[in-house]
């Protein structure tokens, strides 16, 4: 299929890629990026004569700019996927005002971070299931194996991607705890990256995370230089909010949140500097020196 | 290697099993259990009079006692390793109460639950290093393939497995969290065993844990008949005391040891029913029916 990817940062340009490599015939624009491995065209509206079918792959914060710029060239039946981490309720938003034009608005929660690039990421897809038919073969290039969903009407994408952040904070400062209470606790010199080597072969808690805490450690399990002061798109503010507005109690979720808040006022500890490394080694989020202001 | 085996519930003679079927001599001793595919003793001083080194996997309360019993029967150089999830400090003092009688304690956390009779363990050890080393034989053959590692002297097995259970239950919990969420919040009709699924296949937050949550998930996502009551097995307050102790902050998994216990007061929520199923997916721990006093 042909499809126009918007925005070709670290995910774009990673999904531009799978998308060619698959077979489809990708146009990337992107102000800021020129890139050799991808056809990239110079304007919006140079984008929008070639293609139909556009993928966003943008800040959360600029969607509707990136939105109200290509909508002049937009026509009925043409498909725009925000590929983003969007609050689902713009989400919802964006799918309704486009409806008016019939234009199809489909909202995907991506995860998988940089090495999405070569083991495919996992998708969670919102919008008229329809549609989302219609565009298997491009999400199944961009996807692990078995890595994507349709999971329900306009904004359920990006409603399942937002509870899957939440889980990820709560889990990043789980292990980083847990392994702040190795390096500083009764036993002085246990080997952080061996623990971690241990219990990614047949522990309760292997995992993905646990894998990328056991890359982290080896490089230097004194995390020297680097500031415990973690960052955040959002994500985990809007799953704590939605989780109040309906009623539903996500304590650990809260507190992992409340974590970051204070690790960016204090600088944080052992444990906040791991998880600082960890958003590093999955999503190549920038972490701070610590000579660095917090 | 001969091995006697002391304790052949369900870890136990999982544990007894693969080392038989590693080509090691396992003759197996439990008052309560006879088992067809080991065998078996009927007194703990047969088994002694046969084995010099013994595998105990026991609860924890109980191992001063069955240490008293085989006692009276150990010789110099013989080895009593506890793989079971006894405290750390016990381990230490263990290990040197019997080291006066020139007898090796070693301590062994081990981590799979049921899964690990076939895939193998994941084995935390410490102790006398020589003594770890003359054993490896017997952990290959228990442990996944790299599985098993030495973690320090006395004690040490133990720390690290109480650290590992601290983080399981806040991951636990952080999951089960999260899919209170998607099934009580914004969206209605959410597959949750799907939503599992794709997050299993190239997300950030792919675990063992999120395997199990998909198979809960499959067999009936709306839990029917399960109480949100949540057992322990004292690990996780282990693991807050130490923290306290070596003064470590370890809000997560204090958070979720505390909703452990508010779980058992009022019967819980959508997301502790989880967590009780979810250790009854990986250990086999009982579920209390909802009809059941919590």
């Amino acid at each position: 299929m042909k499809i126009g990817v918007v925005g070709l940062g670290r995910m774009g340009l990673n999904i531009a890629i799978r998308l060619k490599n698959a077979g489809h015939e990708v146009i990337g624009y992107d102000p800021a990026v020129k890139s050799n491995e991808i056809s990239c065209v110079a304007s919006m509206q140079e984008l929008a004569t070639t293609a139909r079918i556009f993928w966003l792959m943008v800040p959360s914060g600029v969607v509707d700019a990136i939105i109200a710029s290509l909508e002049p060239y937009l026509q009925a039946d043409d498909i725009v996927i925000d590929g983003g981490n969007s609050f689902f309720k713009d989400s919802v938003r964006r799918h309704d005002a486009l409806a008016q034009k019939n234009i199809n608005f489909i909202d995907c929660g991506t995860s998988g971070g940089l090495h999405g690039a070569t083991i495919g990421f996992s998708l969670m897809i919102g919008g008229n299931r329809d549609v989302v038919e219609k565009l298997k073969p491009i999400f199944s290039a961009i996807a692990a194996p078995s890595g994507f969903a349709y999971m329900g009407p306009a904004g359920a994408g990006h409603y399942v991607k937002m509870v899957h952040n939440g889980i990820e904070y709560a889990t990043l400062q789980a292990y980083a705890e847990g392994f702040h209470l190795l390096k500083e606790g009764t036993y002085k010199n246990l080997d952080l990256a061996s623990v971690a080597h241990v219990w990614n072969h047949g522990s309760i808690i292997r995992s993905w995370v646990c894998e990328l805490a056991e890359n982290v450690l080896e490089r230097d399990s004194d995390f020297t230089g680097v500031s415990g002061s973690i960052a955040e798109s959002g994500t985990g503010q809007w799953t704590v909010d939605t989780a109040h507005e309906v009623n539903v109690a996500v304590p650990m979720i809260e507190k992992a949140l409340e974590l970051r808040a204070w690790s960016r006022k204090t600088g944080g500890n052992y444990a906040t500097k791991m998880v600082a490394l960890l958003r590093y080694e999955f999503g190549g989020h920038a972490v701070k020196k610590e000579t660095q202001d917090v």
